[in-house]
Order: C-alpha cells, then sequence, then structure tokens
C-alpha cells in the first residue's frame, strides 16, 4: 500500500491512490475510497471535497511552506529568500514520501485533466510566492520573475527526486538545481 | 473593430473577439461569428476548429517562431539561443496587433477556463522549446530550465506589453526582462 502519512487522511490519500492505480481513476469513486480506508463516506468529506482532492490537497501546504519561509525568513537578498522558500519545502519531500510520490505523479500524468491541474497549480504557487517577495520589498519585475524560476527549479528537482534511479534528498536536488539555474544564465566572462 | 490581421482568418478572428467581448464568450456562436466577418459557418471551420480556437491558434505560430529560431540560431552559447528566440517572437507582436491583443487578453482573463488554456499552451511552448535547445547540443537540466525560464520572461515582458501606458516596441520589453532575471539571478560578489 503506497501509504506515507499516518491517520484517517493519510490512510484516505493511500486508500484512493491504491484505487486509482488497480481500477483508473476515472472508475473510482469516494466510497470506494472510504471503504478501504476503513472509514465512512462522511469521513472521506470532512477530509476532502472529492476524490481529485485526495491528490491536490498537498498543494496549499506547500504554498503555506514557500511563502511561510519567505514571510519567516533572516535573508534580505531576494535569492537567498527563494532559497529558504525552497528549503522550506523539503519538509513536505522526506524519503518516506518518495514512493508515494512517484506512484501519485504516474496517476496524474496518465490523466490529462489531472495533469492540467497539477500545471495550473504550480502557477498558482509562483503567484503566491511572488506575492510574498514582494511584502519583503523585492520590487517587480524581479519578485515575479524570482517567484516563477524558484517553481521552476522546484519542478525540475522534483521530477529529479522521483526517478527510480535517484536516492539524493529533495534539498541537495533543490540545491544543485538553483545553482544550475545561475549557473545557466550568468553572463559569460 | 479589434482587428490587427488582413483576410478571412484575420476578419474571423476580430469578428469572434468583438462578439466576445459584445456578448460574451459562452454566449457567441460560431455562426454568429461567420455571419459577422461576412463568410459561412463552412469558411470559419476552415480555418478554426472551434470558436476557442479562434483566441489560440497562434499559440502553434508562436512555438514555430521560437524552436525555428534556435534550430536556425549562429550562436552557440544557450543564453544566446534563448535572446534569439525571443528576438524571433517578437514578428508575432507588431504594434498593430497591440490593441488586439490588450482585448484578447482581457476577454481570456474573464473566463477561468479560457485562463487556464492559455497558461497550459505556455506550458508546452517551453516544453518545445527545451527541446530545441537540446537538439542544438544544450544538456540537461540547462535546457529544461532555460525553456522554462525564457518562456517566464516572455510571459512577463508579454504583461509589460499590454499595459494601457506602455508604448515601448516588444524587442525592447524582452530585452530588458532577460536582462533582470539575469540581474535577479546572478551572484552576489
Amino acid at each position: 500500500m503506497a501509504r506515507w502519512a499516518p491517520g484517517a487522511r493519510g490512510r484516505l490519500q493511500a486508500a484512493a491512490l491504491d484505487l486509482f492505480v488497480e481500477q483508473g481513476y476515472d472508475e473510482t469513486t469516494v466510497s470506494q475510497i472510504a471503504a478501504r480506508a476503513g472509514v465512512t463516506d462522511r469521513t472521506f468529506f470532512r477530509h476532502f471535497s472529492d476524490k481529485r482532492e485526495s491528490l491536490f490537497a498537498g498543494g496549499d501546504q506547500l504554498v503555506d511552506l514557500f511563502t511561510g519561509a519567505v514571510r519567516r525568513s533572516a535573508a534580505h537578498d531576494p535569492v537567498d529568500l527563494a532559497a529558504d522558500a525552497l528549503a522550506a519545502s523539503t519538509e513536505f519531500f522526506p524519503q518516506e514520501r518518495r514512493e508515494w510520490s512517484r506512484t501519485r505523479t504516474a496517476v496524474v500524468l496518465a490523466n490529462p485533466a489531472l495533469a492540467e491541474r497539477e500545471q495550473l497549480k504550480m502557477v498558482t504557487i509562483a503567484q503566491a510566492l511572488a506575492q510574498a517577495l514582494r511584502e519583503r520589498g523585492v520590487p517587480d519585475p524581479a519578485a515575479t520573475l524570482l517567484g516563477r524560476s524558484t517553481i521552476t527549479v522546484f519542478q525540475v528537482a522534483f521530477e529529479r527526486w522521483i526517478l527510480d534511479d535517484e536516492d539524493r534528498p529533495m534539498a541537495d536536488l533543490l540545491q544543485d538545481t538553483l545553482s544550475a539555474l545561475r549557473q545557466t544564465l550568468a553572463p559569460q566572462h
């Protein structure tokens, strides 16, 4: 079972993911998910508004990790603020979540509507991050550019993190990817 | 009339946009668009598969401009390849298109489903651009990072280009925005 988080919420997410893999996303009902998790439909709806949310509910936590880190950071340099946001996001990607993330990504990519929702979620996170940077005094266009670039770094690192042959922790991959972006865009001397 | 391009195709796009503004996107039919443009429904469908495509058909041209420029560029430095792609895209944004683009963007942003499609189109363009960079020998992750960053630059410059009080040409805004991104991410000395 693709479980990674404790409690009814984590059990429901794991049950949903297992059923999506076993029988397909479109074919799976909330009642089936609740039954597999050993809870009532009502308990499911206390945690998620619908079956899709069992896959995407984490997005809000990710926004909070990114923006909270920017708000609380002791840094002043804009890129250091972004680096702190990326570092804070690693809390969401412990080693024990890796297999769950691999399976979740496979389910999302296999369904065009889910893949689109995932992309749109990333756009929303970039906008929230840009706003947090503005509130820390980063002017535009730097705040917008840095918000989007940070999410680009995050996405590329995450795609790496879930590769089958990859075992470095998310924190290392984020740092390497941010460095690679800065290196790629650095003026030639 | 928000016309900017000649011929039946441009007339259909202008008629569609006018009707979307006057009576709403959802309320507008293909037959109304064809009638407004003075052509038959059949002529409409020779140019566009549905009314939505009258707003989004330009995306394919934009992909071709970006990727074609990378393929033909005399540059070797990855960022120079990206800069050539951005420069080539200005062909799509002449001054006489500006008012049309302002109106089109207002229509798209007013309709969540269209706004989502616009965002997803940008993801697709970033992927095509990354692939063109790979084919020019740019390794990953640089190709992926640069493809996405180039589209970030493009989007920020375009949002500037359509502001009411902005009159600089797209080429200048693209150059300024690319410089701003490089400056923002440049290592501090």
